[in-house]
């Protein structure tokens, strides 16, 4: 059994953004020299996401305006959380519909994808330094 | 280490729908002959989900209901994504919340499971062909 | 390749409650002796949830309030799943948000975590025993 682990790192200019990850994970995945086995992406962060969909620019917008409907950041006074002088309480909620990490299958040395796969990491408290974790585990 | 690989395939006939692929996967492990490890399951469709919960028709007529309050599908042209040609923007969301994939355990050559989980495919933009990856690993 | 299980019991005393289980995954990490390898925690049962987030209580009363907004309990009749005569449909719903499962990496014998995960369970139907399943693969 072999192990390879790497990590991402991030400093998105604004509250939030969506970065497409699959080069840097088909990288990690090349690095690692696994054929058979499983990739696990996860953000190291609790205010940050990693999920697979469509990189497509309407899409991103959509989820924008959806999660920020969902939860919204504003009035940041709504949740108990800020009360500890934070206001990212919206970013936690929006991290769990969105998810924390994706599991990817390796066969014959390559990301195991559908047609429209792709690797995207979801900030929701930008403006600083946070990291991104591949594991991969296999032969 | 072992591994084993298997494409599930689908095609719905209306918009929405969830299909227990339970047997399917319970097929795959015994293929596979590993006793001890890891299964995944995912949608290799970005708006299709794999997760696991009740086998139990009113809870998946509240899905659909539920899935539809927090992101419907009409009207379409109120997300971005649908000024592309599609009219799935709202599939994409559904499949946010559902997930893309489930890991499952594997003990002693049989799925770990509690007394109710069962592994559900959900469509949100049917009628076409659409596929599931299972990918094993272990011993 | 060596692997390991182990599960944690659970009676929360009211119907909803979140629970720190990262002191026991990390006993169980230790009794596996694996050093490179993932380990999966999910909810044995479809009304709970495991997920990572913040120790923080505010936030807790966030989610809590927060889920119940996105589905709420009451009025119990507004779901067919209870016409069998179950009152959790919404517990149902709220697992799906806050997830089934956590993935985790383990490195050098640890959990490869950020600076403030912690893993939960997340009880969404109360008032009875339930489980959560630790299992480690890995070397």
């Amino acid at each position: 059994m072999k192990s390879y682990r790497k990590e991402l790192s991030f400093n998105i200019p604004s509250r939030r953004g969506f970065v497409n990850i699959t080069p840097e994970v088909e990288s990690a995945l090349q690095e690692s020299g696994i054929r058979e086995g499983f990739v696990l992406v996860n953000a190291m962060h609790i205010t940050a996401s990693v999920f697979i969909n469509d990189d497509e620019h309407g899409l991103h917008q959509d989820y924008d305006k959806w999660l920020e409907r969902l939860a919204p950041h504003e009035p940041v006074d709504q949740y108990r959380h800020n009360d500890t002088g934070e206001d990212n309480a919206d970013a936690h909620m929006k991290r769990q519909i969105m998810g924390r990490e994706v599991m990817l299958a390796v066969t014959q040395g390559n990301l195991d994808f559908g047609p429209w796969e792709q690797i995207f990491y979801g900030e929701f408290d930008g403006r600083r330094r946070k990291r991104v974790l591949i594991k991969i585990i296999g032969e």
